[in-house]
């Protein structure tokens, strides 16, 4: 049971946000502009940033929705998010998202974290001030979405197979729809 | 001088804030309606939330800022903000606050810190599973806020005195106003 009184069967995110429809508009427009929006960054570079902060964090609900999204942006390659979360520097993506991983994983820690260095490597690699700032922010905005997932103690699946659906809603339909209230699969 | 660059002269999440129209957009709205939208919980109460958390992230800009707002809704007492920020648990303020700010402290250490016991705590001095909820989710939104601002390194000012004025307008205009892209006081 979760912390505070939340719909049955809602998993994750999905509890809170529907017994608060004035935060979770503004949460939802916030995450499609971060993840969705246009972007250098391709889609799956920013959910991939996503669900790595999640997973430093530790938070079940966030890594698995937002890997699987990564997942369907890159035609279903579930074994790629894999080989990222377990050790993003020896897996197939471009130096510059393991740069900018970098940084997201110091943001993770503490903003404080972030170095010159940090920042001079990803900018070595290709990676413009914009998404630098991107990569910081969205890094930032999943340290709340995972402390607002776990602080409220929800209920999250554990079986990633359970979050295949939610990720291709999340990576096709997107996370702010007309009729959102009554159809929460995503968040 | 920030790791990207920035307008000259804008403090803390000013800078950031002017480089990317879109995302600040949605936090501004999201900053809104957590810290001024209807609520069981005062405006004070929401800024003293913000501003706690702030300080226990180290952030120098937020914590002065929306402890200046703190005060500027309780009549401009910043002696009392001081006392809060040093021990909440003996400063002159509810006690179902003190048990809010409990919780707060504990989501900026991370989500699962937070016990069931806290929330008892907090209901048994009348905290309401509403306020509860907002509670968390304010104390992580400045999770985020916090490492937006200092993992860009921005230049921050450090007299509390420089946050007077943008305190005012954080408490008695807002977060969102119309022209907000280009009178950009207050984040």
């Amino acid at each position: 049971m979760a912390h505070i009184q939340v719909p049955e069967g809602a998993p994750g995110i999905l509890g809170p946000m529907a017994t608060s429809p004035e935060s979770t508009k503004a949460l939802r427009e916030l995450v499609e502009v971060l993840l969705r929006g246009p972007n250098t960054l391709t889609p799956a570079e920013r959910e991939i940033i996503a669900m790595y902060v999640s997973s430093q964090n530790d938070c079940c609900f966030c890594q698995l929705s937002h890997g699987a999204a990564a997942a369907e942006h890159m035609g279903g390659d579930y074994a790629l998010v894999d080989r990222v979360k377990r050790n993003y520097a020896t897996a197939e993506i471009s130096d510059k998202l393991k740069s900018l991983l970098a940084i997201a994983g110091k943001v993770q820690e503490g903003g404080k974290q972030v170095t010159p260095e940090d920042v001079a490597r990803a900018r070595q690699r290709g990676a413009t001030d914009k998404e630098i700032h991107d990569t910081v922010l969205i890094a930032a905005a999943f340290c709340m979405f995972n402390r607002y997932v776990d602080g409220l103690d929800t209920w999250q699946p554990t079986d990633p197979n359970d979050y295949r659906e939610m990720g291709q809603i999340m990576a096709h339909v997107g996370y702010v729809r007309p009729n959102w209230e009554k159809t929460d699969e995503a968040a």
